[in-house]
């Protein structure tokens, strides 16, 4: 059985590289599965950026939406990197018109998937809920999205844990 | 002498959940007070589902400003939930147009009453302060005032607690 | 050999204060280095206010952009306290007009020349990444600078904290 390690934190807090260090401990190839939906030349860089870090035991999946469906068949893997689950949030955000019960279900079904894969799996996140309530409504139900679906990950990960200032807190 | 329990986290974050958890471990009839002035339909469904989500041992109530005179005649409960401090907070900047004077002072009175309750209490605020500085001058001013507040009301806490992603992290 | 003790927090959680008591154990005369410029009167309102809370053992310095030239030549305190970062970045970023590269090597030089100090030092930050992602370029920027920032000076100093609601919690 794998083991489920959840990971959050602020922009350019660290947890990115933690959870990527804590991956290579374990022994074989390693999957580096981006929720990436490449739009601009911003997000591209620091994509293209990321991966050179990550050298050559990593291998790279871009995948915007079937994040579960792409899991459940994966194999061979020593580990799995999910980066990240906000990104995927505002992939489905935007496929399901902000329809928030089916972007739930969807948090809810990767939720039950995760105890099933026997693949260590490191999920990284974001903090987006501690800064001024937005303005805008869309940016408000993000938040809440985002905070929903790190409860539910955290909820059946083996470990949890907080990253500040490149320092790792143990939440569980 | 009550035990006063002070949470704080970011949106989203677990925190009434864990609050709730808390005071249901305690014997007796439990309250809910909230701060709630509901101005819009968005903040009513919030306040609907969490009265849902509580059942049948809770009580509820409502009151946007005079939270420290609510709790000084406050008697027969087993336990206290109060959600949530920035809310109360928001209520008195719109009541004491924005006088962040008399506003401290209002916390202040609220700190200095909660060591002489005698029902445990827990108090649930929120992180707002670990954004980007707000562009208007009156967000600026709240997030100031909230950060205050909860430095003010930790300080007279018998516990503190930070919850990330449902997790709590004992802050003392 | 000095001790550097780096911490970080959302506005207004009670970092500065942490820091001054922190450095108020240090026996000899405290240096407090700001990195203020001055723009208007509600940041000379708020400097003013942490001036007479520190009192007579402390004196004043404020450096905009040298700090880390200000820091080699510092000679006969018991401690300095550095506050805060996220100010010098923000002072860096309109001096060097944005660019980033020469800004994060003004950091390297600061994390370099920290082990190499002999006196204990105090560096205050600020935690900026964990609300929404700000709409506009140049927060985005600044929040990537101050999480970058704060990783490369967390990783050289001796102890490192995350304080909230007035309460500190060990990173490091």
């Amino acid at each position: 059985m794998g083991r489920i390690v959840f990971i959050t934190g602020g922009a350019r807090s660290g947890k990115s590289s933690f959870a990527q260090k804590q991956a290579e401990a374990c022994p074989g190839p390693l999957l580096y599965l981006a929720a990436a939906r490449i739009e601009d030349a911003e997000m591209a860089d620091r994509v293209r950026l990321h991966q050179a870090a990550r050298g050559e035991r990593w291998q790279t999946l871009e995948e915007p939406l079937d994040i579960t469906a792409t899991l459940r068949e994966m194999s061979g893997y020593g580990a799995v990197l999910f980066d990240c689950v906000t990104l995927w949030l505002s992939n489905l955000l935007f496929h399901h018109r902000e329809d928030q019960a089916r972007i739930l279900a969807a948090v809810d079904d990767l939720a039950a998937t995760l105890p099933r894969l026997d693949v260590p799996l490191f999920l990284v996140s974001n903090e987006v809920g501690s800064g001024i309530v937005p303005d805008n409504r869309l940016a408000r139900l993000f938040r809440d999205l985002a905070g929903s679906a790190n409860q539910r990950l955290a909820a059946v990960a083996d470990e949890a844990w907080l990253v500040a200032a490149g320092c790792p807190l143990r939440l569980k």
